[in-house]
């Protein structure tokens, strides 16, 4: 067999059984070395190929996607730093568990360590964030090596996807001349079906649990962030036949559901400030799903909690940084909360979560009359969330509008989704998450973002050019980075300002003109409103204009108002 | 002591001693965590500090710096994917060999591995891309920790400087609150003192190679590109003293100094493409001095010549991608050009030198005519290279610019400076890294880029809100990447230009206007003549069209007259 057929035999198997294993979509950055998977990838029927210049967008606008799908979600760059710009995605993506396929292509081994033009050590080049990482083999094409390459293939994909969900990173050396041929029709039959089981609790350990379940007067749920919010409704269901309430992250897919669940308490942010209603509302079992929540409160809340916690986490990373767990549950949440709501259980007294429901709407009442009554970034925030449709999908950038989403995102509203970023929490790589995530819902998507993370992704729009987007995106701009505000660090007057504000002064006007996208400027709510009941068929930029001190200020207020407010239970 | 002043003392002792090792500016993205050392760097008389929002240009931007100053450079980020960031030009740095040390904050260690916000695995973060990597300890103040993180400070300092240069990554664990007391003063009696010697041939050594080195008739020096351009005069001297010709890449600092020195060939790569004139060329000994040159080919020259081969290389790299090397000699470029030098050599033959001089004359006359003719991106770098005035400093991107500016810098031009990132030859970082060096230099500073690369590092301008900055800069528009024509995957119709091509129809009008800089578009050689002769006092981006397709034949045509007029020899 000549070079090319070798070539061309060898990739085409490898992708074959990806796509077998469910892989449907790939994210391709230019360059030469990854001809080979550029070309078969994007000659393959089954699988939709994007093509995002920056790297770094690149990875991310591919972890939209396996976010947003649920699916395994493959990305294809050359050697050198095009791959070490992939880290931070990576990174997220092991931390939020998203099953992302890395395929970087590298020099042949005679290229390696000895100088060669654009070739570094690519060997664990993501190390311990990577879940797995192999260097393939020089592309042959025996039968034998047919047939590996398919099971590294299935491997690679079945990895990602089981449980806790990451990014795995395989290398490929290949040699020059690297064009394949396009003509090729490598055998479609799937070499290798994967059943990934799951775990379950043993009789013994049911029955242990349940009894504790039952010594438990005041219980308590926190469904925390979740990638896989497919947990949600298990988790009310357990709510309601324990008589517990149940706190629900903005992440956690509960507040969906809220309308219909009055034991979903989604206020808890704003009245756990308060150490008196902190008094009145210790529990004496704590069962939480999920990360930690966004809440600083409720963090404080569970650190401050003596009784028992479990902790249900099937990823075996303890996500615990109150050190306040007593009991880790290495299983599904929804399996959890699904196995343990079959058994009989008794429910608790009523008193205790109608004490909750009292609070939380004293303080929704507040916080809807806060977003009536104010002009700050939270009530543009209310107004936005007011504004969405039914099955919207909104992804919230990090530092304060996770924060204010948090807030703001009470009862009698239309039912929507929330993505954010919350494996590491970071300001990158979110406008090319949230357009990934457009590119596979059909249904409107919006991004809600600071001026500094829009800043920092701006790259990302680039693939709109070539990838139309629908989404909506609304920039907070109060130039600079405003949750520093509410830090101690901000009461040191000298350099605060050059080191933590960093207001950047960016006019997204001009941005939104290098990537042709619609753009409005709202200085009022009712501007926003009217920005976002328009068109939302192309992609389109609304910058809101709000201030950084009069913020910090305001939410101080609000917080103080609803306080005064729940204290008089 | 309370916890602040344990804070202060220990990161001030660090800091002090940071700065009394030579450690003189620090770039710093805003963050949180990093509170400590943001502030007390910044409060830091003797340390300039640069606030620097995006971390991946934040670290392209402290390249610069520590490129053009041949010091190393501090970069400080916060906990989480905002070190991932750093990756690229981590990678960067330590295959160009810069020296830069990496400090990132992190969550204490009852913070870590438990699922606290912002918390990633930090240890060992860059791999074996860090020349060294240590996790601090936890802030204390007892006067044997304040030794300790002086000796650390030294320590990276020196690691990073010492042969082969690179970067250093130290994490820092902090506890909140993260405020120091910025009125301590810290001790700023020096710690220690560093001595790194260099390696001596042994007389033996010497003994050999210059027995060696009289039985060459055709003996050949090959400059490569190198970051520590200082090698230049003693390897001219080298060549003068023996009587061979030297090859001088781009980046080896030797084309700056050419116009006085004949044996400097600069056109090599012109004429080395055609096999009949190197079947006229072949050398007895090849000396190569810096790491592989830019030119493809003298690359394939290399490694046709079957001839003995010095590699001289400090940084036990073996850079030998040809395998054709018969001899390693691991010590400093400069030493053993001098050390050699200094023994009793005989010149040899002048016919040798002449042939390659002659071949020279005649390819550079082409080139330049070829300048003065044509208009196509050849002949507009050939005209922004003498454009530039004396001692100016250019930074030429990777793809094209780099093997343009190979090919059409050429004798008669003022003597300039070139630099570029050859490290991993990436495309990313290359705006940062030019502002960086801009903002050591205080001569005139250029940046020769194409539009791919340009939009990779966009993020990189927005330092110069905070940082004015008098760079110039000139994109070679050609709506992507110009490159990949010439390749042999350009033949393959289907597929090429969404793959590689990648038109990314950018206009960088909006660019100039996000940034504040200063616009011009230029069609012609003569409106960029203009452009570049105006005031270069401010930050200017001067945006060339040209096409991709005319340039690859163009180009093509070029070699073809070359090879013409030197086949006459």
């Amino acid at each position: 067999m000549s070079h090319k057929e070798n070539l061309t035999a060898y990739v085409s198997s490898f992708i074959e059984q990806l796509y077998q294993s469910g892989v449907k979509r790939a994210v391709i950055s230019p360059g030469s070395r990854s001809t080979p998977l550029a070309y078969l990838l994007k000659n393959h029927p089954g699988i939709q190929t994007h093509v995002n210049v920056d790297e770094r967008s690149a990875a991310f606008y591919a972890l939209g996607m396996a976010k947003a799908s649920q699916e395994p979600v493959a990305i294809v760059c050359t050697s050198g730093t095009a791959a070490a710009n992939y880290y931070p995605a990576v990174v997220e993506a092991r931390y939020a568990r998203v099953p992302l396929i890395v395929l970087t292509a590298d020099r042949p081994h005679e290229l390696r360590d000895n100088g060669a033009p654009q070739a570094i050590d690519q060997i664990n080049l993501f190390g311990k964030h990577a879940k797995w990482f192999y260097d393939m083999p020089i592309p042959e094409s025996e039968p034998d090596m047919l047939l590996y390459t398919g099971r590294i293939a299935a491997k690679a994909a079945a990895k990602s996807s089981a449980a806790p969900k990451g990014p795995v990173h395989l290398n490929f050396p290949f040699r020059e001349p690297l064009s394949p041929d396009l003509s090729f029709t490598p055998d479609s039959k799937p070499l290798s079906s994967v059943y990934l089981a799951e775990k379950q609790l043993s009789e013994h350990q049911l029955s242990d649990l349940i009894q504790q379940l039952h010594q438990a007067e005041k219980g308590l749920i926190i469904a925390g962030p979740s990638e896989d919010q497919t947990a949600a409704d298990a988790i009310i269901h357990l709510a309601e036949a324990t008589g517990f309430p149940v706190l629900a992250d903005p992440l956690s897919g509960l507040r969906s559901l809220m309308e219909h669940h009055p034991s979903v308490i989604e206020c808890y942010d704003a009245f756990l400030r308060d150490n008196e209603v902190k008094q009145l509302l210790q529990a004496d079992l704590i069962i939480r799903f999920g990360g930690m929540p966004v809440s600083k409160a409720l963090t404080q809340y569970v650190k401050g909690s003596a009784c028992s916690q479990w902790l249900i986490d099937e990823g075996a990373d303890w996500r615990d940084p109150t050190s306040s767990a007593t009991h880790y549950i290495e299983m599904n949440d929804q399996l959890f909360a699904e196995q343990l709501a079959k058994a009989d259980i008794e429910k608790s007294e009523r008193s205790w979560l109608n004490r909750w429901i009292s609070l939380n709407e004293k303080a929704a009442h507040q916080i809807r009359q806060y977003t009536d009554r104010e002009t700050d970034e939270g009530a543009a925030v209310g107004t936005l969330l007011r504004s969405l449709p039914e099955g919207a999908h909104l992804l919230v950038g990090n530092s304060m509008p996770v924060r204010d989403v948090d807030t703001f995102w009470i009862r009698g509203m239309n039912p929507f989704h929330v993505w954010a970023n919350r494996g590491a929490n970071g300001i990158d790589g979110v406008v090319s998450t949230a357009l990934g995530i457009a590119s596979v819902k059909r249904e409107p998507v919006y991004l809600l973002i600071g001026d500094l993370s829009m800043f920092h992704d701006l790259n990302g729009l680039l693939v709109t050019k070539q990838h139309p987007s629908q989404l909506q995106i609304v920039v907070m701009n109060n130039n600079g980075g405003g949750i520093f505000s509410f830090l101690p660090q901000a009461s040191e007057p000298e350099h605060f300002e050059t080191l933590f504000g960093t207001p950047p002064s960016l006019d997204f006007r001009h941005a939104a003109a290098l990537y042709d996208m619609n753009y409005e400027r709202c200085e009022t709510k009712e501007a926003l409103q009217q920005s976002l009941s328009g068109d939302n068929h192309s992609l389109k930029l609304t910058e809101v204009i709000t201030d950084r001190e009069k913020n910090t200020a305001s939410h101080r207020l609000l917080w103080e108002t609803v306080a005064g407010a729940v204290r008089g239970e």
